[in-house]
C-alpha cells in the first residue's frame, strides 16, 4: 500500500457530436510551434489523414474554423491557429486547470481513507 | 451555432497502474444489483474475461479486493461487493459529483463566449 493514489480528469467538449478534447488541444498547440498540420501530426505519431479528421470535425461541430491554411508559394502549405482556435484552446485549458487545482484538493480529502486502514503493513 | 456547447469529464484512478474508473465502477454498481460478475459483465455487453481481467487488475493496483465470491452450492458463483470496495465506490462517486458540480459552474464561466461572436446568424 506504499503506491501514492491520484486521478487523472480527461476533459471532452461536446456540441452536437464530440469536437474539442486533449487531442485536438494538442494539434493546436503544435501547428502553432510547427506552423504546419502535416508536421504536427508527424511529431504525435498520427496519421496526417487523421489529423485532418479530427480537425474537420472539431470545426463542424463549433461552427467556426481552428485553423487556416496558407498554401502556395514557396513552402507552401503551412497552417495556423485562426483567433478562434485560440480562443478555443485558451478556454480549454483554463478550464482543464481550474478542474486540476479543485480536483487536488477534493481527491486529498476523499480518498484521505486509502492506505490508512489495510491490515498489511508495509 | 444554436448547438449548445457542453463538457464531459472522465475520471480515471491511478497507483502503480490504472486501477479505477468508469468501467470498474459500473461493474460494481451491476454486481451489487446482479450479485454475480458474469451477470453484471453481460449486462454491459463485456466479456466475462474482459470484466474479470479489469477487476483483478484494479485489485492488484489497490491492493484490497473489490469483490468477494461464493463459489459452491446451487446457484454458486456469485459476488458481492466487499466493503473496501463499496467505500472506494463511494469515494469515486462523490469525487465525481463534486467536480461535476464545479464543473458546470466554471464551465459557463469560462465558455462564456462561445456562440456569441460569430458572424452567422441564425
Amino acid at each position: 500500500m506504499s503506491e501514492p493514489i491520484y486521478a487523472k480528469l480527461s476533459v471532452r467538449i461536446f456540441t452536437d457530436r464530440k469536437c474539442f478534447g486533449p487531442g485536438v488541444a494538442e494539434l493546436l498547440r503544435r501547428v502553432d510551434r510547427l506552423h504546419s498540420l502535416r508536421a504536427a501530426a508527424q511529431s504525435m505519431e498520427m496519421a496526417y489523414s487523421k489529423a485532418w479528421t479530427v480537425i474537420h470535425n472539431a470545426e463542424e461541430g463549433l461552427g467556426f474554423k481552428l485553423l487556416h491554411s496558407s498554401t502556395g508559394g514557396k513552402g507552401g502549405g503551412g497552417a495556423a491557429v485562426t483567433a478562434e482556435g485560440r480562443r478555443m484552446l485558451e478556454a480549454y485549458e483554463a478550464y482543464c486547470e481550474k478542474l486540476r487545482a479543485y480536483g487536488a484538493e477534493k481527491f486529498a480529502q476523499i480518498f484521505d481513507f486509502y492506505g490508512k486502514t489495510e491490515d498489511s503493513a508495509p
